[in-house]
């Protein structure tokens, strides 16, 4: 296998982030919030990958129910790139579906996978990082991961068990992966973190399409597109407009599963990267503070504010100005039609708050 | 003194209700809010009082500021019945100003006073009791008060403490006074219901022109008008166009009283009657659940909410929707330019806030 593939860059952002309710919307999901500044997190993940992949290479997967309202908002990105899952069926699914797609029209390929709803604020690191993985997938039979470097006892997040270097490099040393964890507990997440070599999984890989459709013939044989492509692909390209009934049954048949489960866990052909780059997953509103200031009594705000005795809680604003009296460990969103307001430690269940208002015929705040 | 005095009525509505914001504003007050329903609180107390005197008799005591959008939401009050307290001065000035302009174009008179921050809905039972008072006052020399019977061992108002009856009535005796209470604390606002004979201040009077005039020259001697009133009345009207800078000097050189402290605590000239309609003092938020239907998670709700484990809340809305979620004992108060959040034992501070509005320069929210 020659190291001349052409490379490919696949944006995940299929997800409306429903926990970041009332910001992220059925037609305005999270990725297209500007939760770092003033772009979009859309944007933001494009133009940290586009430089590392030739003109044109970028593509963003995503829904059918969400492919025109990401067109509108990210016009840098040409429609025809812009990947239409049939429906929601997991990271394995979809990751097959665009490597098929992205095969058709390249032919075999290095593949850089990254998601919308990370904040990255180290552009060069995140580069390094990648190009380093981009050529090592190009020449070996491994699927290439990135941990980064864990800074507290984190139980939200998996872990990537790092083994010994098997590859030297003065900056970015390459390391056989000795195994994924689960979220763990408190206790455990001291111990990775002390430990050293167990970082957080990231989410984002880089694979050659070839090495990604052996690992799938071996260990998830129903997502093995070979056997599937040629029935469900009969238009070169799965944009909105061509999502095909062939393709859906295909793609409703495939078993619900992530990518880490389905491939990840189960090869021994992966390689690992720490990445030094800061990272924030951006979940929910909880996360949302470790891009804001947060002052000395412990609260972090964004627009029209007052604040009367109020501690450790998070203030967020687009539209009416937000005055608290007496509270702490809140959490207050305001937009123009809908305010939020719940616990800090509740903040899990603001998808039920979405469930209730589609529950309740509410559907022009969802 | 003859029975057949001219009646008038003056419905105190200076306040602007900081208690109630974001929905009362400087240049919205709460008597302008239609708290109870469709129509404003000023509205209500107009209606309530007008048919017990003549047509063109009902006036409205209001602040300069004020004046202008009081008479915009009120057109069915004419604009010259609007007066104007110079400055707020606290209610023995501003009732003892409205005494002299009413007693300057009425001649002598008997004169109910009630005010724009009472809900009440028994109007017939209203009526019935304003009419034995006006009745009673014309003929006598006394100040007539209201006592609402206590359904519960309220400690934020002042009580009336009954005597013997001093004119006999089927339905409504009349009784001496024997005294005005404080506040109480809990214990002693126990004892005040169980005694049967201490009833809620209900903040409303009926007197004559003379009688008020010659408890103020006994009592409380500044107030007492003819001293000043050809000065400070120079013109036949005190409508806003109309504070003449002599009767603004007159005005603030007055003690800063309660009527209640100036003259219905001190003098023996004064008789009650036991007010049997229902009767709400609307305060501030906590008030407002007295109004509401409350649930049986002990939710009070108004406008657009969707509720999500939420607990003995008060939600009300005439913008966005207030969604929620893990909360308890709060009070959410949204409008379309500002949202609230409060614990409901803390609503005597939503006043810090705002004051805290005028430091931090978010005048248009005020």
């Amino acid at each position: 296998m020659t190291v001349d593939l052409p490379r490919t860059a696949v944006i995940m952002a299929g997800g409306v982030g429903e926990r970041f309710w009332p910001l992220s919307r059925q037609r305005f999901p999270k990725q297209l919030l500007p939760l770092a500044g003033g772009r979009s997190l859309l944007q933001e993940s494009h133009d940290r990958i586009a430089p590392l992949v030739p003109e044109g290479h970028v593509h963003v997967l995503t829904t059918a129910d969400l492919a025109d309202v990401v067109a509108e908002h990210a016009p840098f990105i040409p429609r025809e790139n812009i990947l239409v899952e049939p429906m929601r069926r997991n990271t394995a699914a979809c990751l097959a579906l665009a490597s098929a797609i992205l095969e058709k029209r390249h032919g075999p390929n290095v593949m850089a996978v990254t998601t919308a709803d990370h904040i990255i604020g180290d552009v060069a690191g995140f580069r390094a990082v990648f190009e380093r993985a981009l050529t090592l997938a190009a020449s070996h039979e491994q699927i290439l991961v990135f941990g980064v470097r864990p800074t507290r006892p984190e139980t939200g997040y998996g872990y990537i068990e790092l083994g010994s270097v098997v590859d030297e490099h003065p900056a970015i040393p390459c390391h056989a992966v000795r195994g994924f964890r689960e979220k763990p507990d408190l206790q455990t997440a001291e111990r990775y973190l002390g430990a050293g070599n167990f970082l957080w999984n990231s989410g984002m890989f880089v694979w050659r399409s070839d090495v990604l459709h052996a690992a799938f013939a071996e260990h998830a044989e129903p997502y093995a597109w070979r056997g599937w492509e040629r029935a469900a692909l009969g238009s070169p390209d799965a944009t909105v407009s061509q999502v095909s009934p062939t393709l859906a049954r295909v793609f409703e048949n495939l078993p619900n599963l992530s990518i880490d489960y389905a491939v990840m866990e189960k090869t021994s052909n992966i390689w690992g990267l720490p990445a030094s780059f800061d990272w924030i997953d951006i979940g929910g509103w909880e996360a949302l503070r470790a891009l804001l200031d947060v002052d000395e009594a412990g609260n972090a705000r964004q627009g029209d504010t007052v604040l009367v005795d109020t501690r450790e809680s998070t203030l967020h604003s687009t539209g009416p100005l937000i005055a608290t009296c007496g509270i702490e460990n809140l959490v207050v969103v305001a937009t123009p039609d809908a305010v939020l307001v719940c616990p800090r430690d509740r903040l899990e269940e603001v998808k039920r708050v979405v469930a209730a208002l589609k529950t309740e015929n509410q559907e022009s705040h969802l």
